[in-house]
């Protein structure tokens, strides 16, 4: 796709996102309607719903035949498919409400994500704290927040950081905890789009959970021009189905972290 | 002491804090002095420092008979005594940069908290988020969020989120793992008067960390108007010397904490 389309894509991205969490503030006060999915702590809300129909409409109308990988299913309504296989054309992938969880007990730290793939690459990526205002947007070769350009400093691990899933980081998978005990700590917010909003802020060096595609689709073309990569714990690629673990984390990093991992293998056996 | 004179130094506290955070605000960018103490996550900068002397400066002024029970040492050409004993007459409990880490890290999630004590009794709590403006202050009686009375209104576990110290969650110490599990999960945030703001926001349900005086004092007057009780695991008062591992939350909630813990100690023999 032509440079010029793909900027027509990015602008909507944005303003369609930048909708969407008018949207939600406006309706944060509410009394939402809660349903459990797949157990008492796996929530989605009405809003969740509302903002995934709109986001993907307002695509729609402007290019009806690309594609969806979104959080939320489809309503019986609307026959649509949400789940198309990101190897296959021009696929926009949504998480409606990042942090659900978040959004209903705090009404804080939660995100609307946004992200396009063109056979699978990554061509562009957004992402809106939505309570802070801040947009981080970006083509995979250079990220902003709101109209700024980011830059990152990499610090030692030593005087950083961790994002962590909390499950990954009392049970050491892949070595986790005990990577941890060479930072400055650990940090569990619960929304993937916050931890990469806070890697994008340079609040913490890497960020490790078990996640679906639309949690790291934005994220992982948001930091490709910092030189991280995001992949499975074992660094192989991620596959865009289903949860997986996996770590954003500084490319030049990934043999120190394959160390603690096969530490933690050791002890095990 | 009168009720007149105790509003005075209510108002000096909010006065003082204020400046606190007006002061690191004005520093946020400069280059910090970073020293370790215990280990090399344990660390204090320059404006710890300088924070404590200022806030201590303008108490003395004002009550120069006045106690300190402080984070920091008193540098040595300070001989005053920054360690009182917390039910020994009129002390004031101050944390200048609480999450010291974060500050120095992320440049947000840190708090300047100040509490005044009568002879072991909890008379003034202040808590400032220093990033989000938001001033935390109260008399035991009654609680403020900047202008405003806080309201809290106590939420199911099954519907709320604990604020944690990760080490006691994941050792499960207390039966606090064992907890985590019927609620929708842990956040750790890494500062003590950020997680008490949180419980003071309604985001989280309660706090369970392993803390010093001067990180719990202001917080444990700022929850007391809303029947919260900050107190060791097995319920029993904290000293107010060393560190110990503490928790704040509802008065009422603690037969089921108790049977929590209870539990975890089964399962340990």
């Amino acid at each position: 796709m032509s440079e010029i389309s793909l900027k027509l894509k990015l602008e909507l991205a944005k303003k369609l996102v930048r909708e969407a969490g008018d949207f939600l503030l406006a309706h944060l006060t509410d009394t939402v309607e809660i349903t459990e999915k797949s157990r008492f702590d796996d929530l989605v809300t009405n809003l969740d719903k509302a903002v995934q129909m709109q986001v993907i409409a307002g695509i729609r109308a402007a290019y009806p035949d690309d594609y969806f990988l979104a959080e939320e299913d489809a309503d019986s309504d609307n026959s649509s498919d949400v789940k198309h296989d990101i190897l296959d054309g021009n696929v926009w992938v949504l998480d409606p409400i990042d942090g659900t969880t978040n959004f209903i007990v705090q009404r804080d730290d939660f995100a609307v994500m946004l992200a396009y793939y063109e056979n699978g690459i990554g061509k562009i990526g957004v992402i809106l704290d939505v309570i802070r205002g801040n947009l981080y947007w970006g083509d995979g070769q250079k990220s902003y927040k709101n109209d700024r350009q980011i830059s990152l400093v990499q610090k030692p691990l030593r005087e950083s950081l961790l994002g962590v899933n909390t499950y990954m980081y009392r049970t050491n998978v892949g070595g986790l905890l005990d990577l941890s005990f060479d930072t400055l700590g650990v940090r569990a917010v619960g929304s993937a789009g916050i931890d990469y909003v806070h890697i994008l802020d340079g609040k913490i060096w890497g960020y490790f959970s078990n996640l679906s595609p639309w949690d790291y689709a934005a994220g992982s073309v948001l930091l490709a021009p910092f030189d991280f990569v995001t992949v499975q714990l074992d660094g192989s690629p991620l596959d865009f189905k289903g949860r997986q673990m996996m770590m954003s984390v500084p490319k030049n990093q990934l043999a120190i972290i394959a160390d603690y991992q096969a530490k933690s293998n050791e002890k095990k056996k």
